[in-house]
């Protein structure tokens, strides 16, 4: 969290003198690029070089004369330190959002220019019913006025691509093609348009280095009834060897080339897929001038990429045993260190970040560490920076949430230890969150159970006490790819998606106490079938647990375990000795050994 | 379920010769009347005079050479046995929706047309989009066709409506009308539409005698921003108690007067709130050609409603010791009857009935009881007839799901008791259900928590061996007014609605066995505060259990529960012979001392 950098006045008098040029008085700037992911690259980041603000979810609206910056919970300390509130008030994204915003602030007869390529259908609708009822217009400009302006901008990444080979991915692109496009016949749709990364990656078992944290490179592609694609990358970025891994029903083209392929696909009258969740208005629009029948429906790669085949699920159970036993001696080597004092956050995540980059398959973190100490540990977002690192003292409750990315597979983990002795109250809160992250990994249900069904077993044991926590329970995680991915989520908002066997989800309640501590037990769980057990047909589900790693038994109150869940605490222990033990060396088992002793006597 | 009646071709044939005078060539048939709600009177009964079927839900397609009927699978069945296969395909309500038959069968050039009293306007739009991909047109009917062939349909009921005492609402009309008044002032409308009985009797304090066991007058109203209200009514239902009652800011019109009413709102360009959830299509049709503003919002009656206040919480609780004790009375008389053998499904609940009748303030049945023996019992949906009934017979288990209506509240309570010796897994399925049912009412959950949310924890012990039940754990309960109401719910699928202090819900988990026994527990509960336990300013919340009556001891598995679950049922039944016993004589107390005793020693 720096504080802003200044010249936003400028940035701002040259934005707005770019807009006349396009007939436009205002401007619409999301955080997004052209592929609606999470992460962008520094080259897509126009809102933090507008703004200053750097977090990964947030939009601005530039009026003729004022601006808003609209963030959510987690960034409203964040913005403000990096924001100049002279030029951009700040408002909550949810409880006072853009719409109303525009609603109020555009003047009648003024036209609000937005970049297609970066909003969403539903989002320009609303935006445009917004100015509609300010007397305004909404207008997509041509080019993005920001790009005209910043002078500095970084080029686009174009690191190269690989092919992700079948020994990981499981099943070849080819096959994965074929599937698909039965798929496609089904729904009478002649292609589908495709613009998330993962999806196009995953579909041709190809990986890349355009993002820091999720291996995959930026491109676009369009799927044909046929099984062959038109790939539009970046000429750059693909190696012969790429090519000859892709074969000839692969095709590749430049980005640029993509709208003719639309006004093709128009013209000859053909039945296009799109995605209206993760596909630009860029794309609709395209589309629709050209002729094409749309059919609205779900990215198709997202639910076969959801469920994982048998081979990454055995590379994701490998990839989750070299980071338990990485996540191990970073525990062991700070039980030691955080005793003797002066441990502080940054070289607590740089020391464990040294330990997994030893690792077989490690390419790289799967997002930015999370490594809190005392109150910063009850920051649910929280980043440590020079500025804000605590060092880890006694009495201290520590946080860390990490993971990374394996050839194998995606890991994501998080481990909260006292320094020192904890209260009763940090023991109390603990082993309800413990008992709620058991209740899930636990729960068995019928086949046709989405998440936000479960999502309340979870924060059960804490609303018992009139706690709860304020985030989702539970999000899905690719095969190395993103650590964040759909359709699944465990959280309390409806999600219609059915938790299908393969599916690897976060089990990962909380409880945090401002200013004072937070607690996260996080383990990735695999959703897996226990047998015909069901009635009626249906198939009975249930989770097994991915990740290995000590849960701090200094934590624990035993006796708010029931004998299930001190059972299922025991037993996780002793596998977790029993699959990392052989990954360590001799002190760090020993200190395994003592960190997962039983409870029970059994 | 009786045999179908016959006439059912000349009907149809009769029906296709009327729809050509009306320009149409086919003609949907719902099961609703003008008011959406779950009961018609016999005068709207349109369905079931046409094909037969005399179930709660369905729909009939008629095209000139095919008609099909839909229903979900409660009424499969008895579909079967009620309407004529040589005239109507049958289909799955949800699976095979109307849209993909019309879409199917419509021949190109066709119009179909449709009652827009009937339907509301999300479903005028499905189907219009079905009529448009067949090539085919959707057309309102200036009348209903059915009506020009149905000679001997029956009178539209016009029983009297009187006057709900402040003593049992708990608040006087023109204080309600006055809060809602100023929420439509809130959202700057100037007028609502209310089409649901229920909202109106609850808005003016008025109950009536039109539908059976929903003591509601049927009439369509228009609150305006200024309280007053216009009540259209049929003139017959009104006494002058009533008019007094209501004072002089209730107007009354005659229903037919409601479209001019509506059109003088929009020749006046006011802004009109209506409910597309429970208003008529023909509603929106007349404020949109009126020329009104028209605000999509849920009926402003709908969550006061479904909020008791403490006269109405007060009146349930009375309410439920009377309907307890009668049910204690029953449940004591059939352990010696079934014993000596011979009862039979009618006969239970003819005898249940008859001592409810003797309770204070009884006014009738909140709906058909379910009484069941043995296979029955798995009939989620069974209504006994002297066809289909059964004895109750040593080893059978007896499902007996009923409720009143009486002026102090509305009952609905579900026991399942067994004859005889019940088997090892009868008393596992019971005991499950029963963990169930005491997981949901003894829950703790924050502000802001829905039914959703909490419905798996119904469920979770029955997940547990692989079980699950096809049904709602739970619905609203209206204050004598509709044994369901909205908009909360306790569900698998996701309903947005907060759970809020003072809604009374069900919570009813169970378990079918097809062709061997059904297993149901179910109790009102109150939604209550408990203190200020929540943090962050949020309230907690929880549930009162209402309904007090004994739970089959024979059937529950002690060593199944656990300490805490044991405590409960213990205190719910030392509960039920505190409050139920002062009104038991003699024998029927000692019956339930024994029935309820104690599983623990404490």
């Amino acid at each position: 969290m720096e504080g802003h950098s200044g010249g936003g006045a400028e940035k701002l008098a040259r934005l707005r003198a770019e807009l006349t040029r396009h007939g436009a008085q205002g401007f619409i700037v999301p955080r997004s690029d052209e592929h609606q992911g999470e992460y962008v690259p520094p080259s897509a980041d126009r809102l933090a070089w507008l703004t200053g603000f750097t977090g990964s979810a947030g939009l601005a609206v530039v009026l003729p004369s004022s601006a808003a910056l609209f963030v959510d919970g987690r960034y409203t300390l964040q913005a403000k330190a990096q924001v100049e509130s002279a030029l951009y008030a700040q408002r909550h994204l949810a409880e006072e959002p853009a719409g109303d915003y525009i609603a109020k602030h555009l003047k009648p007869g003024e036209v609000l220019g937005y970049d297609p390529w970066l909003l969403m259908p539903g989002e320009v609708e609303r935006y445009r019913a917004a100015c509609g009822q300010a007397g305004g217009k909404l207008k997509p400009l041509e080019s993005n006025p920001l790009d005209a302006i910043w002078k500095d901008r970084p080029k686009p990444p174009a690191s190269p691509a690989v092919p992700h080979p079948v020994e990981f991915s499981g099943k070849a692109s080819a096959e994965k093609r074929r599937d698909l496009a039965r798929k496609l016949a089904e729904a009478k749709a002649d292609a589908a348009i495709l613009t998330s990364p993962d999806s196009i990656g995953w579909l041709l078992n190809m990986r890349g280095g355009d993002l820091t944290y999720t291996p995959v490179a930026l491109c676009f592609a369009i799927l044909h009834a046929d099984a062959s694609v038109d790939l539009f990358i970046d000429r750059r970025k693909v190696s012969i060897a790429l090519e000859n891994h892709f074969g000839k029903e692969v095709r590749i083209s430049p980005p640029g080339d993509l709208g003719a392929a639309l006004a093709k696909l128009g013209a000859a009258k053909k039945r296009v897929l799109a995605d209206p969740g993760s596909c630009a208005a860029w794309i609709f629009d395209r589309l629709t001038e050209a002729g094409s029948t749309i059919i609205r429906a779900p990215d198709p790669c997202l639910l076969p990429k959801a469920c994982k085949n048998s081979v990454e699920l055995e590379g994701a159970r490998a990839a989750h045993r070299r980071d338990g036993a990485a996540l191990t001696r970073f525990l062991a080597w700070l039980s030691a260190a955080a005793a003797k004092g002066g441990v502080r956050e940054i070289a607590a995540s740089d020391k464990l970040e040294e330990i997994r980059r030893g690792g077989e398959h490690f390419k790289g973190l799967s997002f930015p560490t999370i490594s809190g100490a005392g109150p910063n540990g009850a920051i649910v977002h929280y980043r440590a920076s020079p500025a804000t690192e605590r060092v880890l003292e006694n009495g201290n409750l520590y946080l860390v949430d990490s993971g990374a990315q394996y050839l194998d597979g995606t890991t994501d983990v998080t481990r909260t230890v006292a320094v020192g002795n904890p209260t009763a109250e940090m023991r109390d809160r603990f082993t309800r969150v413990l008992k709620g992250h058991i209740a899930l990994a636990s729960c068995r249900f019928p086949q046709g159970t989405t998440g936000s069904q479960l999502d309340a077993l979870a924060r059960r044991p804490l609303w018992e006490a009139g706690l709860d926590y304020d985030h989702g329970t539970g999000h899905g995680v690719g095969s190395y790819l993103g650590v964040h991915e759909g359709p699944q989520r465990i959280s309390k908002t409806g999600n219609a998606q059915a938790l299908l066997p393969g599916m690897i989800v976060s089990d990962e309640p909380g409880y945090y106490k401002t200013g004072a501590y937070g607690i996260r037990i996080e383990n990735l769980v695999a959703v897996t079938e226990l047998g015909e057990g069901g009635e009626g047909g249906k198939k009975l589900l249930g989770f097994e647990t991915l990740t290995l790693a000590p849960i701090d038994l200094a934590l624990v109150e035993p006796h708010l375990l029931d004998a299930d869940e001190t059972r299922w605490l025991d037993a996780y222990h002793a596998r977790s000795r029993k699959e990392l033990g052989p990954l360590l060396d001799a002190p760090a088992r020993a200190w395994l050994d003592r960190a997962t002793r039983p409870l029970s006597g059994g």
